[in-house]
């Protein structure tokens, strides 16, 4: 994760100094200033096969099909294909007992990967930014997960076995320098469809929480949010280099634990996250590296599950993924 | 730092197990919750030979007064030595242009140093809790020093060149388990007299932002703070230990840019982070250690500034601090 650069009006996305603009990209579009702002800027910037998608969340009536009118309508002016979905996020909420938030996030993946099979394109551009990031961050601190965690730059998830890049060029770009962007080419967009994410909880972090927070330090929260969670990162990513897996490794490829257990508490962590990664576990959180760091202590028990049924097994001082 | 234990009414403090209890120790005392109950544990630990101070910042008019005799005579009950000092926190902020903050901070540290000096003893207890410890870490999250840091269990200061070690044993303890053991012994402390430090700002965290963090995550947000913050300091002292710094050094103990420049940036931050601490330097924050990693760029200034009048130069490929 890279720091935030604090831009006037004119957004500094390194992102696209980098990037291929004549492969072609889906561009995840609700319509509000964020993805309009992202979409007007590629288009700038010489993106030349972007494929247009919205997903229709259905859960603000007429004014969500409004919205999928407006990006219909920008799509169609730009040339480029447009792929809308549907999906009734609170019909899928009761049918599977998820919350909004996990029903939302799911129905959007499930919409991606389908528009990535059509378009044989495995790559999609979000446009989340600095506030959206710094929402996360302190949503991640505040539930006590590992550290403190933002979005990535760049996030491979699977979907239905589909693996789908979520690219996110504009984590570095505060919100009101996208707006000030807009308002300067006088580009129009739909208020409300920004709130892409129909979470009450994502509102209050950003509605209250933050600035109160911006209020009692007198200093700017999101800035200082996005900060820390980059210095947290690059402590996390030299950690991540330093440890030597395989030397952890037995020729079965299974983890040594008395080599293990002569790490420090921090590389015995990281070895446990690496080598479930590596076992293609996902969403490892802290609950599980502590559970995993509970199976070094032969007194305690030897197994431990693992999401997506599979479970973790010590045995004659190995460990290892098992069915 | 440890994580927090989530102690019902009987604080857990692993710091008492290995503590040597016939030795001085100078215990600071506001008269509050925190410092009567550690007063008292202590007691009851057997810790026998404790020198009971207690600063009256004069904020508080009589009430300060009170506080003061409330504490005399707890010490006079016990058969302790007291030391009371008196300090006009309000004239000095004048005098020296000092934030409230500051100064209250600065006058309780030069009365520590005359304790010590008096008693011959190097070691202050301090009475700050978990919630002390979460309150510095939003702190110094929000005003953006590097990463996520709470208060050290154990600190070395130095004041007017007279070394004091600030032992804070209770980091890992909520504040309602001490209010509870207190009162399950019905023992009576001042109630105002526990908002030891006069901050606006640090009441602020505690009486707003806090609350509501924890209101709408719906989560324990103290808890959450000191464990992240143990995650950083994981990350950290990982980092630090794996640090070689005398393999960056020439044979004159200045720092080799070359050597240097081939680390990772986390990397670099960190060697230069140590070799400023071995160089005597005080309070290394984050913009310090950016305008330091500016140094390794040939096209940029060669010298910058050091806290307490010195400078970090780069000459020949090496940099050295000098006066």
């Amino acid at each position: 994760m890279r720091h935030v650069e604090f831009v006037g009006s004119e957004p500094d996305i390194p992102w696209l100094a980098g990037a291929v603009r004549d492969q072609p990209y889906l561009a995840a579009v609700s319509g509000g200033a964020d993805s309009v702002a992202m979409l007007h800027i590629l288009l700038d910037a010489g993106f030349t096969q972007l494929v247009v998608c919205h997903l229709d969340h259905r859960l603000r009536g007429r004014a969500s099909t409004e919205d999928a009118r407006f990006v219909m309508r920008m799509a169609a002016r730009f040339g480029l294909p447009c792929e809308i979905g549907r999906v009734d996020v609170k019909a899928v909420m009761k049918e599977r007992g998820e919350s909004m938030e996990t029903a939302a996030r799911h129905a959007r993946h499930r919409f991606f990967a389908e528009c990535s099979r059509k378009h044989q394109c495995p790559r999609i551009l979000l446009a989340h930014h600095a506030e959206d990031q710094a929402e996360t961050i302190l949503w991640n601190l505040l539930r006590g997960s590992h550290g403190l965690k933002g979005m990535s730059d760049e996030q491979v998830i699977f979907v239905q076995n589909t693996p789908i890049t979520l690219i996110r060029p504009f984590l570095g770009v505060r919100r009101a320098a996208l707006v000030a962007w807009l308002q300067e080419r006088e580009i129009r967009w739909r208020e409300d469809a920004s709130n892409r994410e129909p979470v009450a909880l994502r509102n209050r972090l950003r509605n209250e929480v933050i600035p109160l927070m911006n209020e009692v330090s007198g200093r700017d929260s999101v800035a200082a949010l996005v900060r820390a969670a980059g210095d947290f990162a690059e402590l996390a990513g030299e950690l991540s280099q330093s440890l030597d897996l395989p030397s952890l490794l037995d020729p079965a490829g299974r983890l040594h634990v008395p080599s293990l257990r002569k790490c420090s508490a921090g590389m015995q962590r990281e070895a446990l996250r690496q080598f479930l990664i590596a076992g293609g576990v996902a969403s490892i959180d802290r609950r599980l590296l502590d559970q995993a760091l509970g199976l070094l202590d032969h007194q305690r028990s030897a197994v431990i599950n693992l999401p997506g049924g599979k479970r973790l097994r010590r045995r004659e001082g190995r460990l290892w993924i098992a069915d």
